[in-house]
């Protein structure tokens, strides 16, 4: 099944062959893989070829490595619909994960001109910065930065922020969360953003950038995640 | 503007100076930055910090190097809306600028059993492969391969696909596209990417599945797309 005549490379034809086998659930979560000899026995290849396939799967969070025990196959990701506007504690409870959050920083700042334009007030107003790890089943996910304007939400405080921020602005304030616009990026992994999700440096990580509005048209929120690539994915549903 | 005793990295705090600049427009698409060592010197930080702040921002597509002349401000990202089912060629249309794509295959193949379970099809049925790199005012923005049942969709060409995929399927076969289904993962180019989207080994992809569905709910195409990272950012709106 490995082809080297092909001018497909051989770590991707390899890489292309492992998916296949989890795809068709020969190799089922948690599996131990063959080791690099063994596959670059059976293929007669190098093991330096097995070993870059084997990185990238790692790589996508297909394959994991336990340090003096081997590759296994890993979780499936978590597929995350973008249609729907709701919070990651909602959405982990639909998908009936334990959510969670590690609350890294809650401070009121003064909002920088980048940040003031996105929640359509001056610079230098107060602002809630909330940093956070998501957490799903104890497992970091995410690693967030929200951005709200302290004028708007008044009496934020930490334990509202633990408990469900949109209950609180929608059921104490009574304001209509309404809409949001979703940016979504894929970029790598930098020291700090690699120690949150306990991934290496430079792995990949997708990022979501959300601005939420009011009915009126009054931003309400500016929240920027990285969420793990190798654990998570977006879905969406298009009609034509 | 660099807090030396703060516990952000500094690398991670010049990063976000220089996105900020690059926010309020006093660094524009074009112009030219400051050397590492001027940095070094203004902010009386490493020039391995500096180093690394314009490793990420050039990774994460805000920066690029020209040989022999310096670092420069890029364009900025390709905004792609995730609603409404369009193809690449109407998408650019709409953006006004020039579509083009290069063909690297075009073959019919017999499906694996990955690909006929997502066409609904039996494996080693035929299915038409199509490998093209996507232009963008003739730069490449994605690399894809597109499986469709050579059974469903009869007397496919290359002049065909090279014009419009969607319209022969509309307008020759009177068939309805009606709706996908698409999945957005980060990952990271391999050597192969790499080289089609002249991007570098490493640098950030977005990858992107979709599944595209007739009126009957009959899969009509599977498309695996990667779009450099560095020109491309998806968004979407959301509602409550």
């Amino acid at each position: 099944m490995i082809d080297k005549n092909s001018p497909i490379p051989i770590y991707y034809q390899l890489e292309e062959l492992i998916k296949g086998l989890i795809e068709k659930g020969e190799l089922k979560p948690g599996d131990s893989l063959p080791s690099e000899r063994e596959y670059a026995e059976k293929y007669q290849i190098s093991r330096m070829t097995v070993r870059q396939a084997f990185s990238k799967l790692v790589n996508d969070g297909y394959l994991y490595r336990l340090q003096g025990k081997g590759t296994f196959i890993s979780d499936r990701k978590i597929e995350q619909p973008l249609q729907g506007l709701t919070s990651f504690t909602e959405d982990m409870q639909k998908r009936g994960m334990k959510p969670g959050s590690q609350l890294l920083d809650f401070k009121i700042i003064a909002a920088s001109l980048q940040i003031a334009s996105q929640l359509n007030i001056q610079e230098n107003e107060p602002v809630y910065e909330i940093k956070r790890i998501r957490l799903a089943d104890d497992v970091p996910m995410a690693f967030e930065s929200t951005y709200i304007s302290a004028n708007l939400i008044k009496g934020l405080t930490i334990d509202i922020v633990h408990k469900s921020l949109y209950s609180y602005i929608e059921e104490q304030l009574h304001l209509r969360i309404d809409h949001a616009t979703q940016i979504i990026e894929s970029s790598i992994a930098n020291q700090l953003e690699a120690q949150y999700l306990n991934i290496k440096n430079g792995a990949p990580i997708l990022l979501i950038q959300r601005n939420t509005f009011l009915q009126d048209g009054t931003p309400v929120e500016l929240v920027k995640s990285s969420y793990r690539a190798d654990r998570y994915k977006f879905m969406i549903h298009m009609k034509r």
